[in-house]
């Protein structure tokens, strides 16, 4: 790893499970039966460890979309066309997209990065930190360089500074890349399989069907080609054969700029005690690109939502994570996080605002 | 049923199917892959159906909390003593609870409705609308006399349409009264067995099994209260025998006055087309006796959360509803519907404010 990012990684601090331990208690003085908001108090009490406040703040939210395209579109993996990368680029810049619609929602700074759009792009308001012209196809070649990889990685984290020392309070990661669930499924395959896709001279039958088994539809394939998506993955990762454990490894393989643009500004977040909440299947592998990088990553990290995406619940069990809400979306661009946001949001006016049971002059139950 | 409320129920609207059909075409053009934002789409749909509008709108909501208390409390069926009903409703008044918490975050014009706590109760802000002093203890005789129950469903028609005058666009209905999960088990158990409960000489053991499964700790009951409670309610429905075919005997027998009013708001909301959105058991309960009295209402339901109270399942199953949340909640007070209200807003928003595929210059998938 580059030294300034293994620096970096290195700087993340653990969290306070002291203050977690310390909202728990006060969660059970107010005026509600213990325990009976359920995931909210453990959202609070989580919230707690993250910022060190038994009053936790998560107002306002940060919205960091990254958008790259992906070298392996051109092998038809995608319902849709390279050029709409872009496009959706210009929907975001114009307020048009679901992330715009749910970001004024919830009062949140957005923010739309171009790390790798495969044409030029300028626009007011768009933030141009382009490592390159989308990756190459990785079923021909690795997808960047491993400096180009961790270019990207911290182009993210530069960006979460910015909107941190900007006064956001928690983060939200989207993406924009046609092409970028293959990236993704196959990234996932590399950290789920580790040493069998690496070390093995031949991938075996169970070890293909592992893979197969992350790769789904995405913005919408039919059958026959998500077949041939899986086909592609498949042999991509046979002609890297990407280490598991070396997480730039698998970023420049057969990664994304995006979801190296994610991962980086989840660091960012980490060190600086910021809640992060995951959005969908290419969040998520981000998230866990992250975890690689640093394991501490893992405890700033809320799982908005569940994707119908079939290898997003791989991804949150390798997390470790439960997703808040579980509503059939897949539409990506950090709009599942968003929508999960009011629930952050409410544990931590519940625990900020809610009377004591001896403020309000209520008595308290036995059984409860 | 009695003249007035029978003809307030005939009067109830169907919904406009047709609108639903122009919504789901309409979210077909705008820019995301169709169907990709998942139950935020049927949610959609639903809306325009009750309101007639491609693009409805739910802002602000409203939420009622109706209290009251019950006579069958003396049993010990509660974890917490019945003066705590009043205290609550003053918590409520001074803005401490976890209903005014989520109130203020979502917007909500609140309102507490006094429809039968057991003590005199005058405080700023509260709308007194007190039917009688609690209810009796049903373990011993009917609750409330048929009169009674109507004039509770009748308060909460009209704090509704008042509500709903002063301009509210949808509705959370919540409620506070020490033992009311033992009168909305007992309601939904008649609800459930119906002609086992009403016809038979003696309960079988299928028909006591049928009624225990639907009781559990409410508040926070250890098992062996919770078996006693399921005692108090098996015995109060053998004595009883109410015919789970009318709604109002069932109501009279072993319901409460707050599951009254409630279930009076919800029939307002479907007269004047007005999506509800329903809280955890007791609501459920309180929504099964609306659609009993006018099964229009069923259309404008939708379901916030499901709560941890085991018969709150089954209820959700009568009334053939998938809640939106799943948080292991158990609080009441509307608590659970007004933290799945910002879901319901997102889906009105989405469709209120995103671009099209072809006002925003974007090239549609094929396969998507």
């Amino acid at each position: 790893m580059q030294a300034s990012l293994n620096h970096y990684c290195l700087s993340i601090p653990p969290v306070d499970r002291q203050a977690g331990q310390e909202a728990a208690r006060y969660l059970d003085t107010l005026t509600k039966p213990k325990g009976s908001l359920g995931r909210l108090e453990a959202i609070a009490v989580q919230l707690a460890t993250i910022t060190g406040q038994v009053k936790p703040r998560v107002s306002p939210p940060g919205i960091i979309v990254f958008a790259a395209d992906h070298g392996v579109a051109e092998e038809g993996v995608s319902a849709y066309p390279q050029e709409v990368t872009a496009q959706m680029v210009r929907n975001f810049l114009q307020g048009g997209a679901a992330i715009n619609v749910f970001a004024r929602q919830i009062g949140a700074l957005l923010e739309v990065v171009d790390v790798g759009v495969a044409q030029p792009l300028e626009a007011s308001g768009l933030v141009s930190r382009k490592v390159r012209y989308g990756t190459a196809n990785f079923l021909k070649e690795p997808a960047m360089s491993q400096e180009e990889a961790v270019a990207a990685v911290e182009a993210g984290i530069e960006r979460a500074e910015a909107l941190i020392k900007r006064g956001i309070k928690s983060l939200i990661v989207g993406e924009m890349g046609i092409g970028n669930t293959t990236a993704s499924s196959a990234m996932l395959a590399a950290f789920l399989c580790g040493e069998k896709i690496r070390g093995s001279a031949e991938l075996d039958t169970e070890v293909i069907g592992q893979i197969q088994g992350v790769v789904g539809p995405g913005t919408g394939l039919e059958q026959e080609r998500v077949n041939h998506k899986r086909s592609v993955i498949v042999r991509a990762l046979a002609l890297h054969r990407p280490d598991g454990n070396k997480p730039l490894d698998v970023l420049s393989k057969v990664g994304g700029l995006e979801i190296a643009g994610m991962a980086g500004a989840m660091l960012a977040a980490a060190k600086h005690r910021i809640p992060v909440i995951v959005d969908g299947f290419i969040c998520t592998v981000a998230a866990l690109l992250a975890v690689k990088l640093c394991p501490r990553v893992s405890d700033v990290l809320l799982a908005g939502h569940r994707s119908q995406e079939p290898g997003h619940q791989v991804a949150l069990s390798l997390l470790d994570k439960e997703p808040l809400l579980d509503l059939g979306m897949r539409l990506g661009e950090g709009s599942g996080a968003a929508v999960a946001f009011p629930l952050v949001e409410a544990a931590c006016r519940m625990i900020g605002e809610m009377a004591t049971f001896q403020s309000a002059g209520v008595t308290d139950g036995e059984g409860a």
